[in-house]
């Protein structure tokens, strides 16, 4: 932690670790455990990683959907509800672009300590910001999910018209046109969302969901 | 948004309203209304301001645990889950302090948004941090607790050793001592952490809670 001590109460769990076990100061004392009980399911990280239009945000919020009609406790964090709130002070720089996927990384830990399913649609092409994002977290609350749509397809779609703008010069450092997408080595799991159904898709990460134990059974079908 | 627009996904829902309101692409099905309905109240952010060592952890902690009790989803903010977290790129600097609240401002905000109650416990001793927060979410939705303590008390308690030092010189622009703590002018609630019981604080924020109509007010009795 950089700077000078300061008496920011953004120290007092910390000083009081450090200084002495035997002072009680504050405790928390609703767990993760205790909310997931609660809400009768675990919480998780489901990080969907790909190309622009490769449909990442549309499984986010259709999966959403399906687990929300189950009963569990969800959200979803894209361009919307980040690049102009917690991130709005960023800009797309490569050292701003690996910082915005660090803080999305620490609020969707925040969000699995709160109880919360956080579902994160970003193309997110590094390996290593991805892994990075992995390791802050428990094994097994990170569970990648990689949106595979060949390039072709996804530039076909071209529901925004981005690719022909980068195709036309106008957008620097575009993802599958002048920037790499570095595809997961062993993602928990592949969408073939360049073929399959939505709901084909929304199955799979439901079916993860269950065999990992994330929501039961019983629930679950 | 500064920067070149490029092909993050973030941009997604931008682009996407700003070229065409016919193309339905993705859309947030599952509403902060549905989660509220969901939970059986409403989401809020309870903003605890006051003096290091005026017990605004405790209390946060201790509000918390009555309000899971009531069955209600709720989460702290401190020090400990966000100083090395998401803000551990920030030092001290009076910039970086107000980088600080405004992350964790839009942090609480997007908790409120997943129907989660978001409780932050910081010193944030300026009026216009805090007005920054009050102004990032709808109406009703940032209740202010100003735990009231004499400057006396705290450095009494002085729990952590921190005043001593303050006094020392050893920490600088410590707030009470070498840095201004500015009092809410018009706060939603007051409560006298340095005379009454936690227990009696605890009462107070619920019953606060239940007038605003967060919580019903069969749950809260």
């Amino acid at each position: 932690m950089p700077g000078l001590i300061t008496a920011d109460s953004d120290l007092e769990g910390k000083e009081l670790t450090e200084k002495s076990s035997n002072v009680v100061w504050h405790h928390a004392t609703v767990t993760r455990e205790r909310r997931e009980r609660q809400n009768g399911h675990r919480s998780v990280i489901l990080w969907f990683t790909g190309l622009s239009g490769a449909g990442k945000s549309t499984l986010a919020h259709a999966t959403e959907e399906r687990l929300h009609q189950m009963g569990c406790r969800t959200f979803v964090f894209d361009g919307d509800n980040v690049r102009h709130g917690l991130c709005s002070d960023l800009t797309f720089s490569a050292r701003d672009r690996e910082e915005n996927i660090r803080r999305i990384g620490e609020m969707a830990k925040l969000f699995t300590e709160a109880g919360v399913m956080a579902l994160t649609a970003f193309i997110s092409p590094f390996r290593k910001d991805r892994e990075r994002v992995r390791s802050l977290v428990p094994h097994g609350d990170f569970l990648e999910i990689y949106c595979k749509c060949g390039l072709e397809v996804c530039e076909q779609r071209d529901v925004k018209g981005l690719y022909k703008r980068a195709r036309a010069g106008e957008i620097k450092d575009f993802t599958g046109i002048s920037s790499p997408y570095e595809e997961p080595d062993d993602p928990e799991l592949v969408v073939e969302t360049g073929t399959e159904s939505l709901d084909a898709s929304v199955d799979k990460v439901i079916a993860l969901l269950r065999e990992r134990g994330i929501v039961d059974q019983a629930a679950a079908e």
